[in-house]
Parts: structure tokens; sequence; C-alpha cells
């Protein structure tokens, strides 16, 4: 089944908020077999909203929408809403005594506007928002579905999964299954993949397709599947994984879409490795990165931002002579960081970084984005010296990434 | 002037991948009085561009479209664009020579796949990509432009700034400007600052508007107004600026958008101080936002990640008797820590953070979500405890603000 997705809400058309619902979206519904056809993001305004639904009923048997609710705006979202499928709006006590629980649980009063939420048109279906004040709301015109959904991500979210999905099962049933894979890989640029499994690609089945999706130092490969036979579905997407682990061997480091962090920390879950790290341009985001995957703190025992070159030499013992001899962005600092750190910390793993992330601070000798980074194993250290492209934040990423990239393929390569 | 953006790929529609394109586009013609009227993300399929682009054209004079090129799958795209404005597929010996020279930079080989980017429908004017192969495509039909732009936002990013907006600036005159203005509000809740600002929402002239941005621990308020006499727009957004600074107060930390580190950062360079972090919860992540600011290291030092109970007591001199009696989330440990890491970093200011963010971790006493957080300034010390809601990500996010928010907070006292 193919579904419509409908953000509203002027703050994504002026670049303010990024619509990360559709995303989410996407990827739950997927594993039911039902596709996302288009998304859509529209303004504020009446019009738009109406001919937005409009347009997506003609095409599609459900049409999923976010946003354009809450306590300051939602009166344009309703008001289309009960302009397209009939009624008034009505007070719903249940809605009220939904909105007083998620308001007490939050320690706050109730107030008019807070209030005014109670008001929903006649013409739908409410479904509570437990974690909200915005009510969900279900419409139903000749035989198709809409659902309205809030514009905060955690109570679409939550909503969704708890009681929308679940509902929109029982009222659709679907017959195509859809089946995805994703593998990581590392090694290779995009165009050399794509040379390297060019046979493997001309002879998959027709209902399958392969997409190339490269992020910083690493390339998702992601098959899809559609077909009705569930089994032979499954037969297939099987052989084919297998296909590619023969092509590509261990510069596939994940056969599931994981962070790159999570990776690493299996890594280090697997070898009983403790990790640290020592951040100078990074400023802490490998840390951040890193303690994001539930369960890090098994393998990791903590980090060291060593911005300013004191904290260098006094917390992680970088040799005054080295600082003023080769700089802080250079092999020798980027090294006795990563010693430093696991000393301290006392870990067998470290990844450091010492950078000029920029926009200023770069020098001929070391223009912005110049970075160097180090991954140590158990007095095992490997350094290298980067050119990032880009911003600030694009450079601080790359370091990262590349950080924990280095340090996947230094325990790759010592227990090969 | 309206345009529209259509985003295309398949890994936007199964979630994959986040579009910030839309995004970064909406800001950047925003000052140029242009509204993006909707973005619409579709396919990689022949059929669903051309319809998107055959409806956006019929709406508006401008169509920015971002994606479906690159070496693996601009065929698609590319042929839909020469079905659509006619001509046929021809090498281009420009591109060609644009595109050895971004590989070139990039220290990597051309090979067939990257050599095919240098196919172009005869129909459109080419702009070299001067930051990647996939070339960016101009079409023009009965007055009306299409620009066709990789997907990759840094490539999109940078060529709409040194060569599309100019181009398109010198194609198009505009006649009715636009102009937002942001205020950062601390103190209220969404709805409470509603109620407050109802009278003053009542008086602004119709073509101004208000909208409500809600953060966590931070609302984004944003006036946008339309009008083609400009001066008459600045008078009248100059006024409802005081009014609000009238009605607000320092609950207004900030007379632009932009992030709270860097308000934050203002502040202490304004009063010339230092800071330092001791994140335990938080796992670097303000230390990441504080760092992702340009020129932070000015007054950032650096931070302690202390994952570890061993790390708290052996870096930052947290007793063992407090981690033992009260558990390292609480409120003499987080106190600890924060005047630990100003002391081993040498600076006025720190922040502290020690919770359970989940998903597991949590007890009856101290469930998940449970943080204690301090902010400290030269000796003065205020600590504590939230219990936020949400995922592993929301709550690391929402303690992150919150103390940063604090130390705003303090420091606006301290100085008041």
């Amino acid at each position: 089944m193919n579904i419509v997705v409908i953000v509203i809400g002027d703050e994504l058309l002026i670049g303010q908020v990024i619509d990360t619902n559709s995303g989410w979206i996407a990827r739950h519904v997927n594993p039911l077999g039902w596709n996302v056809k288009y998304v859509k993001v529209v303004s504020d305004d009446s019009e738009e909203i109406i001919k937005a639904i409009d347009d997506a009923l003609s095409q599609v048997d459900l049409v999923l929408t976010t946003g354009g609710l809450g306590p300051t705006k939602d009166d344009i979202t309703k008001a289309a809403l009960c302009r397209y499928f009939g009624g008034e709006l009505v007070y719903d006590k249940d809605v009220e005594k939904n909105v007083l629980e998620v308001v007490e649980k939050r320690h706050l009063k109730i107030n008019p506007l807070t209030a005014a939420q109670a008001y929903v048109p006649s013409s739908c279906k409410v479904i509570q928002n437990r974690v909200g004040t915005a009510p969900i709301m279900w419409f139903e015109k000749n035989g198709k579905v809409l659902v309205s959904m809030p514009g905060v991500p955690f109570e679409t979210e939550q909503m969704m999964e708890r009681e929308v999905i679940p509902q929109l099962v029982k009222h659709f049933c679907t017959n195509e299954h859809i089946e995805h894979r994703t593998f990581i890989v590392i090694d290779y640029c995009e165009s050399a993949l794509a040379m390297k499994l060019e046979q493997f690609e001309a002879e998959m089945p027709p209902y399958i397709h392969l997409a190339y999706l490269p992020r910083p130092g690493i390339i998702r490969l992601r098959l899809t599947g559609h077909l009705a036979d569930k089994s032979q579905l499954e037969t297939d997407m099987n052989m084919l994984s297998d296909k590619l682990r023969d092509l590509l061997g261990d510069s596939i480091i994940s056969y599931e879409d994981k962070p790159i962090a999570a990776i690493l920390g299996d890594m280090l879950k697997r070898y009983d490795y403790l990790l640290s790290t020592a951040e100078s341009c990074t400023g802490g985001d490998i840390a951040h990165e890193i303690t994001e995957i539930p369960g890090s703190s098994e393998y990791f025992t903590g980090s060291v931002v060593s911005y300013s070159n004191d904290v260098k030499s006094s917390v992680l013992g970088v040799g005054q002579n080295e600082l003023k001899e080769y700089g802080a962005v250079s092999r020798e600092v980027v090294e006795q960081m990563c010693n430093g750190v696991s000393k301290l910390l006392n870990t067998q793993c470290a990844i450091a970084t010492s950078g000029i992330a920029g926009p200023t601070g770069g020098t001929a000798d070391k223009p912005v984005g110049t970075v160097w980074i180090c991954a140590g194993c158990n007095g095992k250290l490997v350094s290298e010296k980067y050119h990032f492209p880009g911003t600030r934040d694009r450079v601080i990423d790359r370091a990262s990434m590349t950080g924990m990239i280095m340090l996947i393929k230094l325990l790759r390569d010592l227990k090969a």
C-alpha cells in the first residue's frame, strides 16, 4: 500500500525546523509493506492544507499528517480538517480529561489556550495523546483514512507506536511484502564500489533494488525487495547477502544499519576492551557519539576534551617541547594525547584528535580542515593527517567519524 | 515570489536520510523576499519526478530540485529532465574537465561511472559544480526556471551560495520584502507566553505574523512581515521588537536566532570568564555543543567526561564516601564534579551533569530520565534534579540544553 505524509508548519518552510517525522514514519511503516509515495511540506494555510489533503487522497488510501496543532496554532489545521471532512468543532470531555492529566504530570497549570485543545471536529474519531495535549484525529472518507498527529516528534513517535500503527494495521490488510537489508561498507568510494558490484547488480532479480547511500567515511548499501511471496523474497535476500559477503569480505563492518559508534562498541565488547578519547578539535563529539549508544558505559570510561594547550599538558601529559616544536596539530602531540588518556583513564583503546576546525585559525602550512587523528590499542598506534573540506561542523563530524573508523580498522587488522 | 523545492531520492522516503537541503534553501532565499510555497519529496522514479515538476511549474516561477544525481543514479533524474524539457543527453567537455579537476583534488582516480556525469541534457545550461562531480543544470520553459542540484548538502550549499543564488537574483527581480526577527525566550512555557502576548498579537498589523517555535527549555518567537514598502516594514518590525523587549525583559536571552551554546558563549566573552564541563550522562554533548561554535576556544578550556565512577574520583576528586552514600546521581556528587573540573581546568564557570539516560539503569528511587545538573560561577553553585521524559538521546539533549540554560540564568542573576 502507498501512503502520503503531509507535514504542516510555516517553521519548516522557512527552514527553522527540520522535519524528522516523515523519516520516522517511513522507517516504521516500511516493515508493514507500506511505501511512502511522497512527502509534502506545506504552510499553516487553510487552502494549502486542503489542497494537499485532496491531492493525496486522490492517489493513495492512507494519509498521515503531522504538525499544525498545538496550543498556539491549532485553529487553522483543525478548521481545515473540519471543512474538508465535514462536521463542526465540538468540545470533547475525554480530550479535556486527557489534557488535564498531561498538564498535571508536567507540574504545570491549565490555561485557556491549553484547554482549547479539547475542541475537535465532530467528523473525527479521537485517539488520546498520552504524552502531549494536542489530540490525534482519525478521519475517514470514501473508504480512505487520514490521521492527523502533532508536530512534536516525541509525541508523534510515541503515539504512532502505541496506538496509531496498531489501529492502522487492524484497518488495512496488506499482501505485498517489503524487505530491506543494509550493509555498512568501508575501504571503497561510491563509484569504485559501484564498479565492483556491476555484475552483482546486473544479476539481481527485477523486484530487488540496490541503493548506495554514502556518508563520511562509509557507504551504506541497501537492498530493497517487494514481492507477494514472502518466503521467496527472504530466500532471494539471503542469497544476495551471502554474495555481497563473498564479494566485499571484511570491508562490510556491519550487516545492520547502525551508527559507526555502535559498530565500534560491538567490537570493543567482543574483545573486552575499554575505550577513552582525548579530543581537541572534535571537542567531545566522539564521546558524545559513543555515549549516545545505550549500554556504552560497559566499554567507555570517559574522555578528556583538551581544548586548550594547558589542558593537553597538565591533564594528558603532552610534552611542552612537542607542543612548541611541532605545534598542537601534529603527529607527536596527537600520539601523546592518545597514550596520555589511555593511561589516565586506564583503557586498552583510545582515539585522539587535534586539528583546525575553522573558520579561522588556519595557516599556509596547516590550513582549516587539517586534522591529525590517532587510534591506539594496547600500545599499537596508527596516526594520520587529514584535510577535511567544508564548514566547521562538517570538519568536526568528519574527524569524529574518521577517528572511530580508524579504530575499527585497527581492531579488525589486529584480530585478523 | 513563491518557489517550490523538490527533493528527489528513495533514501529520503524510506527514512534513511533526512532532508536538510530544503531548510537550507528556505533560510537562504527568504532574505531575498522569496517564499517556499511547499516542499515535495519524491522517489527516484521518472513519472513521479515529472509529475512533481509539472505541478510545481504550474504554480510558481522558480523550482529548485536537489538529489537524484550522483554517479550511481543520475540516469533517472537526467532522463526525466530531458523528457520534460526536451533535447537529448550530450557529452559535455566542460563538465568532463570539471569532473577531472574535482576527482584529482580528492586524490582519487576517474572511473567510467564518474565520467558518465559529463552527460547532460542539451536543453540545459550547465553551472559547473566546483565541489563535486554532479553538474548543476539550469532549465527554462515558458519564462519559468528550474535548477537541478545535487543531493549532497555540502555541494548544494556551496554552489547555491557561490553561483546559483547570484544567477537567480540576476534573472528575477523582486518587489515584495520579507523580514524575520527571532527572539529566544526562557522562563515561559508556550501557552503561558501566548497568554502574556495575547494583546500584543491582537495589535499587530495584518502583514506581520508571530510564530511560537518551542525547543527544550526555550521558546523561539518569530516575527515575519511581508510588505512592498521596505522602510515601513522595518519601522514596524523595530516597533514590535521594542514592545516585546518591554513585555518580556531579560527573559529574552537573544535577539537573534542562534544556538543556546552561542548565547552562553557571548555572555562568557562579555564577562571574560572561562568555562569547563564535567559530564557523566551527557557524555561530552555539552562540550560538543559549545565547541560547534566558531571561536569557542576563547572561553572554553575543556571537559572531563567522567563516564565511570573511577574517573569521577581519580580525575575530578569526587569523594568515595559521597559516591557510596548518595550515589553518582546526586546533588553532592554533581556539585563536587562542578568544583573539581573548575579547579582542574582552571575556569571561573563550569557545568556538571550526572544522571540516568536509559534505556536501562533506572531504579524506583531514580528512574530513567533522572538527571542532577549543577552550574557554577566563582564558587556560587546552583544544582537541580530533573526528570526528563523520552528516549536516551532526548534525555541527553534535554540535560545538555538545561545545563547551559542554568548557567545563562546564573550569570544573568549574578550580573543583574
